[in-house]
């Protein structure tokens, strides 16, 4: 999908919402573990209820390969069943030299045919690159992410007196540009968006950690938000587990709406 | 599998080679391209011809997610073939939240039934710490790597005047200890090794870059061995496609027991 494409559909839906598809199956409903294959029908339901909402997906890959070559099989039927108007996102979090990045593209964007990929920056240049080969798909490189754990080496001061992941972002934008490239960033800390924001000006961010985690819509619109939208906001479990009386199907359709809307009104 | 049975195994062949089990499809031999599962096929005849040498196996599971949902079938039929006494390596490079850690571990530990498992540590503590909850499973954490990309984040100087890769070593050692927790140091520059060394006297430490990548097997056993040897060094495409006029399989055998018994030499 091309940056073009992508910014139509946020405009046309007024939404930047992503919909984590994470089918935990100790969380699956009932009703879905009768089906001979509960992780598609689960998320089948999960996308009939949110499509008119939602401009991306994202399927966390180590829900479906926690099952083994069945859970694959799940996601594969999953990508085939998503709407091709909608950009989709392996959240894989690959990194690699090389040759095995070249397997990862092919695996993603060939046998599975997902518009988009995350990526750890660690292993550098050739981790990245061989995914960029292909035309109209994109990368998404870690760089702040929203655990307790991005303090670790994400936060490490460097000898210029920035962080690693403001390196991770100046040096990773110049293995692409921001037709390819969008970059992970924690809602949780607003502030980190917006010195995000001043390194790569143009690029789309990934926001994951509205909801569940405790990020605020509205906070990081303000921070990370730029002339062509530029974000993402990721929400899986307040959706796709949502709580509420409602029948399953309907309460994920509710919630769904309830953040298009305050993405609407934001977008204004 | 405990330190003590690695370590005991090591002694007994007289060998630290771990054989990378990278069936890319493009160079498989065609002899094995006319059974109904060629990577598991090729896998079996290079697990039979090596297992006399190696301690270590190390799928990348690249090259079994490129084949889809078949690809997988395939990994799990090669981990189940592989002889108990035989340390196993997930070559996945993973790295993500705690919820999402917790089902990955799951997947290679439970569902697949590795030994230990390769990861990024850019999402730092929560990203490791799920898979040290199991006993007797290790976790393989990426320090410096081989490849030209490395330079880009892992050798970033800190203000503390080391390495990100130094700053890895030193905090993430913390998780675990030195019987659940290994790195990936690349074989292709020693010093690197040695250094680390200074960081982590007792981890294991596993070894790629040795053959195809240029590292040489003396060098790094100069530089990186400790008391209980402390190596694992990786060989891939210089043992499963070797360069040899004899039949594949035998040539995989005399590539193996080359360098186990460049090894012996080492260990003395």
């Amino acid at each position: 999908m091309t940056r073009e494409e992508l910014v139509a559909e946020i405009q046309h839906k007024k939404s930047f919402l992503c919909v984590g598809l994470d089918p935990d199956f100790d969380k699956i409903p009932e009703e879905y573990k009768t089906f001979e294959d509960p992780l598609f029908e689960f998320n089948k339901a999960v996308i009939d209820a949110t499509k008119d909402f939602a401009v991306a997906y994202k399927p966390n890959l180590a829900f479906y390969e926690c099952h083994g070559a069945k859970g694959i099989a799940s996601l594969q039927k999953t990508l085939e069943y998503i709407p091709k108007n909608i950009f989709t996102i392996a959240d894989a979090k690959r990194g690699d030299i090389g040759n095995t990045s070249k397997m990862y593209a092919e695996a993603y964007f060939k046998t599975m045919g997902f518009s988009s990929i995350t990526l750890s920056p660690y292993m550098g240049s050739d981790s990245i690159l061989p995914y960029l080969d292909y035309p109209n798909k994109w990368v998404i490189i870690l760089a702040a992410t929203s655990n307790a754990g991005a303090q670790d080496f994400q936060f490490i001061k460097t000898e210029n007196n920035c962080h690693v992941f403001e390196d991770v972002l100046k040096i990773s934008s110049q293995y692409g540009n921001d037709s390819n490239t969008m970059y992970v960033l924690g809602a949780t800390r607003p502030e980190i968006l917006k010195q995000a924001r001043a390194v790569v000006p143009n690029h789309f961010f990934l926001v994951p950690g509205v909801g569940a985690q405790g990020g605020s819509l509205e906070d990081v619109y303000n921070a990370g938000a730029n002339s062509e939208v530029g974000l993402l906001v990721n929400s899986s479990r307040g959706i796709i587990f949502p709580k509420s009386d409602l029948p399953h199907k309907e309460a994920c359709r509710q919630a769904a709406n309830k953040m298009q809307l305050e993405m609407a009104a934001l977008l204004g």
